[in-house]
């Protein structure tokens, strides 16, 4: 992407200021990646000191939003980037918003874990949302992964994957609605964990966001709201 | 925001093309308002024909925001806008961005009245989901009106009533639990009741997030994450 055929540079500092943003993005997808384990392993371990971890955390998260939301500004004035180094920048403002959406995802699971550490009752479908947050917590590496490397068949690979996500998903809550209905007693118990899958879910939606900017960034084209078929379609054209 | 000691143009075109991407994502609000009350009435009402056309209009704001994300790719690219001009396009790239999620959770709304209206059960609390219905869909109509006069104390009021919001929800939440405890067969029925609740819930947050945006763009200072003294110091700086 950085590379003579796409970008006209007048400078070397233009190049800098763009790394340096780039790097301040994956910093902030380390964090939020950091602050999804934190809080799934919180819940799942009945750790409610993590649990604060995972919660804490998000102000440092939010923080990195909003200066790279400024330096993006900034180069937009002052550089009035064209071609491959607009939609960088652009790429750019979109994934931060979905890494912060992940930190809020994060957050909330952080704080059910919290909540669910002072409750009595049973620990049956921690199995099953420990292997989801596993499933996602790659996702979000694989898609910055992506993004730190351009590469568009990873990018494509992550959204894949999404669909076994939402198929987790549905076998959580599945589980946890005959649950409910079997012992009543388990009800404010079970909702907490059928609003931690949620999030989960959310924060795969998420990451196969960021895929999508990806191949927009790579490829020049929009590929949100198409089929995963016209996504590889996209994604292969060169 | 348009007059001559923010912005200087070039040209009456560029006014223009600006003034077109303003008008389109009003009319991109206006889809996702109409959808929204579609979708709260096709509920309450159990009226799945309704539903599905909430369901069914989804693509439309789907559509806007792809084409309005280009035409703002394009201003950068060949206008290259500074100062005011510039923050009009970042808020619209990130305005639009919330638009097409609050049509996302009108679209699950739209889902869950299909499915309700399928069910039998009582609609006792549907009443609590149409207040908060028509208080989210006032928060848009105003962001939205907010967005399109510059009016940051609107922006600053559609913000404030976020917590009112956030109490409905707990409220329809708290009653739902017990309900279900009671009445564990009513637990499929209640929590579609309770994914109804928490989309327009999520809807409020994203009316609010808009609003920011409004802040921005006219004060220049980014008021996410900060608390609601802080937006209104921000919004009454001159």
């Amino acid at each position: 992407m950085r590379s003579k055929d796409i970008g006209h540079h007048i400078s070397a500092q233009f190049n800098a200021e763009l790394e340096e943003i780039r790097s301040k993005v994956l910093t902030m997808g380390g964090l939020v990646e950091q602050q999804t384990l934190d809080a799934v392993r919180a819940l799942v371990e009945g750790d409610s000191e993590l649990g604060e971890t995972a919660i804490l955390n998000d102000y440092k998260v939010n923080a990195l939003e909003v200066t790279i939301d400024e330096e993006c500004s900034q180069i937009l004035a002052r550089r009035q980037p064209t071609a491959g180094d607009l939609r960088l920048v652009v790429a750019i403002i979109k994934t931060i918003t979905d890494l912060e959406r992940i930190g809020d995802e994060a957050e909330k699971i952080g704080h059910l874990a919290v909540h669910l550490a002072g409750m009595e009752g049973n620990k049956q479908h921690f199995n099953a949302i420990n292997a989801l947050g596993e499933h996602v917590h790659t996702m979000i590496h694989d898609a910055l992964d992506a993004f730190a490397r351009l590469d568009v068949e990873q990018a494509l690979a992550v959204a894949k994957m999404d669909s076994k996500v939402d198929e987790q998903y549905n076998g959580i809550t599945r589980q946890l609605i005959t649950y409910m209905m079997e012992d009543p007693r388990s009800i404010t118990r079970s909702l907490d964990v059928m609003w931690a899958a949620r999030a989960l879910e959310r924060i795969g939606d998420h990451a196969t966001n960021i895929c999508e900017y990806v191949i927009y960034l790579v490829r020049g084209k929009d590929v949100r709201h198409t089929s995963i078929e016209q996504m590889e379609e996209a994604a292969r054209k060169h």
